[in-house]
């Protein structure tokens, strides 16, 4: 969360050596800063520790606090106090919260407690959701009431939802203040508020009316009221809308937050860009792991724990591939005869599969961004076709020339090239139709993937391939 | 870029459509408004159109202007002046820039010129590094000078470099300054600086030494001395690193700008968060593209063209295809005398493709993420080997069983599981070492696409499967 205003205790070699520090996150920024923190927990010398701890900027804090010796983790806990930990706590990404769990778990309740109250309402409901029920509940009995009640009304979102994602720590300001009693407030709230850069203005009933930025404030002078200087044309998203939509408004109006209202439109949180980046950095992820049938993000080190992971596909897979195999066998007396057929059945799948697989992932893609012109579905499928019957007929015919010259055999060579354009063409209308269709249902194409389509036109190309050899045969054989 | 904070002129009916305002980008965010905006420039009303037009947040406005007709945009040129113009171009992306070059050859040179000289440089120099060189010499000769300059020094930044994604409008201090006239000159330069929420400290050689937030500023008193409070331990980027390191960056600290420095330690630029946003949405799109084998952002609306951009990596693995069917015409006898042989090559070959995939994905992104534990790339392969063993052998004794009973024949089922196993177990070596020595030559992993895995483990499966089942003829046949 964006507590960086706040300090910056980052060491300027960084200035150099920056890159090394972005790509080895888990390392300490400064070796030597490093070392005596290590030998002032050692030393069981907290006064040391706290004033090299506290040269580190808060994300590289975090980054020291995660390779901590447990026992050295349990020094810092009584080093630290409950809100300086909830500083490096905020920072530590998605990631890492199971870690977290385990941490908590070392401590005793009441710090747990407070440092979870003292992180950001957003952060904390990450975490607790995380716990068991029971584990919750004492925390939430331990906490002052404020906070509880605040975490209580952020845990009922759904995954997904702008409310999951949504923090409650805004300044808001009425109408009728002028701007110098405005930077009042600010300073006053400036400590806990997750962003002071845009002020929002409601109501009597709490209802979001206006806006306007901080910047605002300091070039006006200090006896204009706010409601001359807001705009009462505000950007906002809903609670319950999907967290995407508020990433892709950040993203769009190139805001730093975003108000979040209920359908009453009264205000009850905003959404931060630094949490809309790690939302834009999961989808991805996710469209990632879709097209390749995997979790890219597995951070198992055993490869027992990877293999778990990944077989579910590829046994489903098999299966399907099994119907493939089932379907070759019915034509098991027509290879024996014209064995040459057999060499071209890879030739055929693979490349329709790769075919599918090209569609596939524009399809997933064109839905995910239906800003662009061609969000008419029919007229997306349309063009697959096309696309795949142009592609499927220029690849149909040059294997038909280099088989022909190989196997010194037009006939078979155009058998092939005819049954490559077929088979590519409906490889293109799979792929594009399939998430289309998931879309429909409402699940997220994404998921379709690439394994997936390549194993399924496997089944539509050999089909395709022996029913056009079959026609032939007595030409072939 | 960050002009949100001047403008939020957005309808508050959003609040209720922001998901459809979301969705159809390319669409008015009110209906009403808009057509009034087309009536207005029809009724050639100046007036009329500059009313309605700025009830409507920057980004929405380029939303409109981008829907217009071309002789209603040559009007909107004529009522708009360069600077208006200016915040419109600046928020439109990455994507609509081809279009702003079109748009800019229907205006005259100087308004042109004075239209790019009001955009911040960074923006600027993207649409410029597209226009043909003698365009730039008569824009550049028609700007400002000073604005020419800033533009020339941008245009030196190679592609995807911090430099070429940096803007040169940041607020910077000296250390003896009170925190009252830093405030008194952040108010003179707020309208144009890009982010007035950070301030920059430099010393006489303009060399970064500290940072401050406005959030400094305001919470502390006037006479506050900036070197006080300000903090000398600062996180910056080298101009020269590559953008992505930026982007990881203010990902990481949370940050909203980072400061760009030259090797002398000379502050030179800032990258503000939203620029960043674009650069993560860019590299996730293309590991995306990589791993299909397709520019998933193909914006074609004809299907030659998406043909024409996807055939090359189609045909290519074509030919790489024919080395399978070659090889397995090496085999054509061991098939004509065992045809059941061939029931099983697709299987072999797509399952094991799978799986290959999956360690691709799986690669490619431990590559890009080597901050986790396991960035030790020895170790990584060790991993993908043994994950292959496992997966392949539990794949493998499954066909082994299934073959075995459909067929009859255990020895054919074992032939298919013991080649399932070895076949799985290279695909997977394969995956994840072709991104591996694709690093290693300083290339970008993610282009190793998916596709060519596949048809690359076809080969090898086929190679491991008739090499296998040949020592078992004896016993098949």
């Amino acid at each position: 969360m964006s507590r960086d205003e706040e300090k910056y205790d980052v060491d300027i070699q960084e200035v150099e050596n920056d890159e090394v520090e972005i790509y080895e996150l888990s390392q300490p920024t400064d070796e030597e800063i490093y070392a005596s923190i290590i030998e002032a927990l050692h030393n069981n010398d907290q006064e040391a520790f706290e004033e090299e701890f506290f040269k580190n900027h808060t994300y590289d804090q975090a980054q020291i606090y995660l390779t901590l010796e447990p026992a050295d983790r349990v020094k810092v806990h009584h080093y630290l106090d409950p809100k300086e930990l909830a500083e490096v706590y905020d920072i530590i990404d998605e990631d890492d919260h199971d870690q977290i769990l385990t941490f908590l778990y070392d401590m005793e309740d009441h710090y747990a407690a407070d440092v979870l109250s003292f992180m950001y309402t957003d952060n904390a409901v990450d975490i607790l959701n995380e716990l068991k029920p029971e584990k919750i509940r004492t925390y939430m009995h331990l906490m002052p009431k404020a906070a509880a009640d605040d975490i209580k009304v952020l845990m009922h979102y759904a995954d997904e939802t702008v409310g999951s994602i949504m923090t409650t720590e805004f300044v808001s300001i009425t109408t009728n203040q002028t701007v110098k009693s405005a930077m009042t407030m600010l300073r006053a709230k400036a400590a806990n508020a997750e962003t002071i850069y845009y002020l929002y203005v409601v109501d009597d009933d709490n209802r979001l009316v206006g806006v306007l930025s901080l910047r605002d404030l300091i070039v006006n002078d200090g006896n204009v009221m706010i409601n001359e200087l807001m705009s009462d044309r505000v950007v906002s998203v809903d609670v319950n809308e999907d967290q995407i939509n508020v990433a892709r408004t950040i993203q769009d109006y190139d805001f730093l937050a975003v108000p979040v209202v209920e359908e009453t439109g009264e205000l009850i949180g905003i959404v931060t860009v630094d949490d809309v980046i790690d939302v834009l950095d999961d989808e991805a992820m996710q469209d990632y792991s879709g097209l390749a049938g995997v979790d890219v993000d597995e951070q198992f080190t055993s490869p027992w724990a990877s293999a778990k992971s990944r077989l579910p596909w590829l046994i489903i897979l098999l299966f399907l591939g099994m119907g493939t195999s089932s379907l070759i066998s019915n034509y098991e007396g027509m290879i024996s005869e014209v064995a040459t057929l057999s060499l071209f059945i890879t030739l055929i799948t693979g490349t329709s599969g790769n075919a599918g697989t090209q569609s596939l992932a524009v399809a997933v893609r064109k839905l995910a961004t239906p800003d662009d012109e061609d969000s008419n579905l029919g007229s997306m499928i349309l063009r697959e076709i096309l696309t795949g019957l142009i592609s499927g007929g220029v690849t149909g015919f040059v294997v038909m020339i280099v088989v022909g010259i190989w196997q010194h055999n037009f006939i078979l060579g155009g058998v092939i090239g005819i049954s490559m354009l077929a088979a590519i063409t409906v490889a293109n209308l799979a792929g594009s139709l399939i998430p289309i269709l998931m879309d429909k249902l409402g699940l997220d194409p994404a998921v379709t993937s690439g394994p997936f389509i390549s194993t399924l036109s496997d089944l539509t190309s050999v089909l395709i391939y022996f029913t056009i050899a079959s026609q032939f045969l007595h030409l072939l054989a």
